[in-house]
């Protein structure tokens, strides 16, 4: 059996004197290098090859390298490949770091003291405590609730929607479908930290903009794929929203000639929010391997009926 | 005896059935409105009136209703009077706040894709970890200490400097003049805090700069007057200094024509980093009154031979 990384240079370079010494008898092959191919147990990258099945017939699982799987085809995948998503404490610092530096500057107007200072504006507004500021997250998975836990700690009033009910300290969970309105009625600032699946594609639309107090906010660190951009676009332009923050775009690169690029009230930044420390997610897939051989449960494993 | 406010009206609404309840026994007036000017005591203000002395020639206690006391002029208090500076769990709240931001800011590269934006560029930078990120706050009084111990606990390298030592878990203390080399040679965002004296005017200058590592930031919540702002413009110019985030100018407001506002490695705020919250702030006066009357000391007295 034998291991092939399809990725980043320097995750390679990281990778692989840490599999020589975590697992000495699996062989290590850098894509476009996969050694005999029948060989080839497990794969770890943010794409596969095409014609996964033809490439690697006896391919057992298959890595992401990053903390969704929605870049993935589940369809051209065979049903026999256990699909793993990247579970890495650096991922959730990253979104922590995040999601604090945008709640922050909104809380605090600092976008709108940028405007000011194009326009050599003075003009202090009043303090609001973090005690009267509504944050509310979407997704209280493994970003989701650290990054809760710690907003809640900044004193900020935390409201979390999911799925399933989830019990966390100084956290009021709203679940499902039926929840949601409340959910959103209660929200200053909503955070988007859901996978990507059938059910979130486009979620955050008009709809769900004017269920949110005047003036609220959007943080989305998801994926593009959650937002329908023309309606941001309106909910902006109407003052229904009040500043959006985005991390993500469809497509990324966003392109040139995009609204957002000149839109005074969206913060845009490149997809940077959280990454996976390459060595840190390197140490997760040896792990895992173990586990799996040894016939446990693997870390991050998804469930592919929900697609997360 | 009586109590003078001379403030806002915001302040004299929520102080005034507060001293009715605690201290019911004292005269409550609000400025220009004295009563017998004999009879006062006690005067809170952020600037008292001129000819203080004759004003109020019975006058013990002198209240800021600001963190420094730099906007008065000490010459012109007469030495019997006792000076006490606001010491106000909001006042520290909305700097942590502040630094938080500054230095996420700063650490994940925000001003950066801030600028990127307006070109319609999007480039990620790679991620450092806030462990390797080193953060220098200049003064460890009642707002630096706990903006360092919050910094710390998001892994940041925390380093502080003040006139003594002191002993704070996971910060290390830097004291004197001897021992600022050092400090500055180990910091990779500064953070000003100090207070505003002879000692620390204009201490951010260009021989202080070059003391930094190359590309270093310099975020200044203190007192305009702790900057010398050419030599700021000279240190960004030359990339001694890669960015600044500015809450306090001299003057203030920033006058319309000047430089800093099209500066593009600046970012100012007007001057609201924090800010004693009305309520909270005439508790605290009301019992520094009762201590004074019960012979007690008073918190945030301040020592008139160092100015603060």
């Amino acid at each position: 059996m034998s291991f092939v990384l399809k990725s980043t240079e320097e995750r390679a370079r990281l990778w692989k004197p840490m599999f020589a010494r975590e697992l000495p008898e699996m062989p290590f092959h850098v894509w476009p290098e996969t050694g005999d191919p029948q060989k080839v147990r497990y794969l770890a990258a943010w794409q596969p090859p095409e014609n996964l099945a033809e490439v690697f017939p006896n391919l057992e699982v298959l890595f992401s390298v990053g903390a969704g799987v929605d870049q993935l085809n589940l369809a051209s995948i065979p049903e026999s490949v256990r699909v793993v998503r990247m579970m890495e404490p650096g991922l959730a610092e990253g979104m922590i770091e995040y999601v604090l530096w945008a709640v922050l500057s909104y809380h605090r107007n600092m976008f709108h003291y940028a405007r000011q200072k194009r326009e050599h504006v003075w003009r202090g507004e009043p303090n609001v405590s973090s005690g009267l500021f509504r944050v509310g997250v979407m997704g209280m998975g493994a970003l989701g609730t650290p990054v809760l836990e710690k907003l809640s700690q900044f004193g900020y009033v935390c409201n979390g929607w999911s799925r399933s009910r989830h019990d966390i300290q100084g956290i009021r969970s709203y679940a499902g479908s039926d929840e949601l309105d409340a959910f959103l009625a209660s929200t200053d600032v909503l955070v988007c930290l859901m996978p990507l699946t059938d059910a979130t594609k486009g979620i955050l639309n008009r709809e769900l903009f004017t269920k949110l107090p005047k003036g609220a906010c959007l943080i989305n660190c998801g994926r593009g794929g959650h937002l329908v951009q023309d309606d941001l676009l309106w909910a902006l332009d109407t003052g229904q929203l009040s500043q959006a923050v985005l991390d993500v775009t469809n497509p990324e690169p966003l392109p040139a000639d995009h609204p957002f690029w000149n839109h005074s009230l969206i913060a845009l930044t490149p997809h940077i929010a959280s990454s996976s420390r390459a060595s840190t997610g390197g140490e997760m897939i040896s792990k895992n391997i173990m586990k799996y051989e040894n016939g446990m449960e693997m870390i991050g494993e998804i469930d592919r009926s929900f697609g997360y």
